[in-house]
């Protein structure tokens, strides 16, 4: 039995999986943030670039992927797949256990997979500057990474707390040629409007997403944005890990019973899931099991409500109609720096509201015990979001232990933590702590809900 | 044309290659410190178990793979050989450039090769616990990881000015299990007279040696001592890495006409290059060249004396025969932490002798500018001993574009920068230097060689 999975180049898909074709409905219209009516193709032109625009509402049901940026996904794609036989071993358990690796890109995560397809869109479209705004840091470094590639400048607006406690990450971003600058910064009005209320500000990523849209609209540099998470495109260019990994299991003569995915504004989840979902939509996988690992920390899916809300927390972008938190809510500080989001992707919570995906939340602790086991057996060090994921299967796998019955299960782990070792030196010295989230903080923050 | 070559799990190499048995000469006995007389597998039995004894010495031209080690290496094996396509265009040079990349492995490096390997053999031989000493921590994390496997207690002597300035190294070593203590220590005679004579001493690789050694043999519990480089297993064990780059080359349809490797101990180099140097010896690539890239801060090859002298500094290791600057000699501050050896393995400089590999020392900048270059063209942050190998290659490169001649260069990606961002923050701050060895400093340490 193997102990991994390679695929050949030849195997990179050739085409996106776009969910949208499948969906036994279509997803809510995004509105906008003043008029509340759904936004069309020219309000979002000055933000990124036409391709994008017309992927983002697209149902074709595969999306040809460019080959300069299969060129780039060479790299390091086809990303291996993994029987984690150790893992087993360790839990006694019958159950199959197998996973997706991101981490072996050069940014380290799943990020790139869509980071090279906007920097190359933009290249297309003529963009010489893109901007951005990242919080630890992963989604800001898989876009100075993509840049340098295509020639794009990128200018990050990171957390200004974030800027100076993660250093690293920061110089991983220089390191590939990106201009990063605290935010708030005085680069912007917001920025210094921000400022000069509070010149300490620590920042926030709503702030810095104001920043680096401000940036790019008012550029005399033909700059776009470009986003992480959330958008249909950005979950789209993903799919690259499920269709991949769908094929891996074949090669291994499996079908999964079960899917695993940590979740936060939804891209990795997606990408992993999607092209088997697709098979459980279209009759082919009816009893195929997904289910979305949150953190107790941020669980808009099984504490959020249904509603339009804005994606960011200062209120600048347009209505999505998701389950959130409510804009304003502030997760308690995690070290899944990635999973701290109050809403989520429309097409997850569509799936989500219809009953086709399952969702847990589950606390710090146990993600990094989960972390930790997942260390010691297979070697990886997995990344604080990735160990929500291995939570997610570890738990599965037990599940089969105690009920005498081996399932197969597939979690897609997202990211290594060579950048987190911070994290884990305090979860061994004992330092780390659950969230107790009372729900009264939770209404707080959804009676700021805007009204539709 | 493959921008990387992958080859399947069977491709996993069944055995080292030994280049004992194709040496034109003996090598130079290893002399006891005490006595001066060779010495004899009784006088290393304390310290390692037999069967690493007996490859010490073995003149085998392969050794079997035993299949636990290599089903550990199908974790991150067999590693990717990349064709530097966008180096070659930044370089607009005429030279093929391949990099075969070992950054893959769980640790980052190819110190687990070797760690994996020896760890299994101790478990063989009963061994419950091994010590060992660490620096900048790449050996350490990967004794760490390879001894979690194969459940043996790791303990990590690890020198105090490291285990302060790099608490991520030690939180991934702990990660995995091990116990780490900063060296002196208050654990060993040795730690306890340094620290009686100087409280605040920041350690050093000598005395953490010391300590590693003295724990291994006065040990209750069955203890065993491990090393990183320089010994002729740790070697043999790290040339599946050039027997997986031979393999993948033919695939490519092409022989190298140029070989590049970091050398600090000689590990890596060798590992890299002897499967190659076998051809060279052997009459089948009368025109191969090798070149070693060892820091102007260390360079034992270009400027050290060839002679007999201790491993370590603290003169508790038995009398190497080799190009070494002295063991009293302290390298400058390089980033390059694991290069910072003032001696070198044995065939090494026996080959450097005989004329058949060459050596070049290049200065820490201009390794950084290469390391940079690299990163924003290929993608992947280099550790800062792997740029040293880049550096040899790209100057190679620009040789060709002068001459106008296409050249085969391949070289060895030692490792990721993943934690060496400090080092590339301070290189794009301007606050890295080179450092100037005056050739009385050397003179001043070769004085102190021992008499044989």
């Amino acid at each position: 039995m193997h102990t991994k999975l390679v695929l050949d180049e030849e195997d990179i898909p050739k085409a996106w999986y776009n969910i949208q074709a499948d969906l036994p409905f279509n997803l809510p219209p995004v509105l906008h943030p003043g008029t509340k009516q759904p936004v069309g193709p020219d309000d979002l032109a000055p933000l990124f670039p036409m391709e994008l625009i017309r992927q983002e509402v697209s149902k074709e049901r595969y999306i040809e992927i460019p080959e300069p940026v299969r060129e780039v996904y060479r790299l390091w794609r086809p990303t291996p797949l993994y029987r984690a036989h150790r893992l087993e071993r360790a839990l006694q358990t019958p159950a199959k256990i197998f996973y997706k690796y991101e981490g072996v890109s050069p940014a380290g995560s799943h990020k790139p997979n869509t980071a090279v397809a906007q920097a190359f869109y933009n290249r297309q479209a003529g963009t010489k500057r893109i901007t951005t705004e990242t919080g630890a840091g992963q989604w800001g470094s898989a876009l100075a990474f993509a840049g340098k590639l295509f020639d794009i400048e990128v200018k990050v607006y990171m957390v200004r707390v974030s800027y100076e406690q993660k250093p690293y990450r920061r110089a991983l971003m220089e390191t590939w040629g990106a201009q990063v600058v605290p935010s708030p910064s005085n680069d912007t009005n917001a920025g210094r409007a921000v400022l000069a209320a509070d010149p300490d500000s620590p920042g926030s990523l709503g702030i810095a997403i104001s920043e680096a849209v401000e940036d790019a609209v008012t550029s005399k540099t033909p700059t776009k944005y470009a986003l992480g998470s959330v958008l249909n495109h950005v979950l789209m260019h993903q799919t690259v890990i499920g269709l991949e990994a769908k094929r891996q299991l074949e090669m291994a003569g499996v079908y999964p019973d079960i899917l695993v995915g940590a979740i936060g504004g939804g891209s990795n989840f997606a990408g992993f899931t999607y092209p088997f979902i697709g098979d459980k939509l279209t009759g082919r996988a009816p009893n195929l099991r997904v289910v979305a690992i949150e953190p107790t920390a941020a669980p808009s899916l099984t504490r959020g409500v249904y509603a339009y809300d804005f994606g960011d927390t200062s209120m600048m972008t347009p209505l999505l109609k998701m389950y959130t938190l409510g804009h304003s809510f502030v997760p308690a500080p995690i070290h899944a720096g990635g999973l701290r989001y109050h809403g989520m992707a429309s097409s997850v919570c569509e799936l989500y509201r219809a009953g086709v995906i399952e969702a847990r939340a589950v606390p710090q602790l146990a993600t990094f015990e989960a972390g930790l086991l997942f260390a010691r057996t297979e070697g990886i060090v997995p990344a604080p979001e990735a160990a929500h994921a291995i939570r997610g299967a570890v738990d599965e796998a037990i599940r089969c232990r105690e009920e005498g019955v081996s399932r197969t299960i597939v979690f897609n782990l997202c990211g290594h933590g060579h950048f987190d070792m911070t994290a884990y030196e305090r979860y061994l010295r004992g330092e780390l702590q659950d969230y107790n989230l009372p729900e009264e903080e939770i209404q707080r923050a959804l009676a700021e809900l805007p009204q539709v």
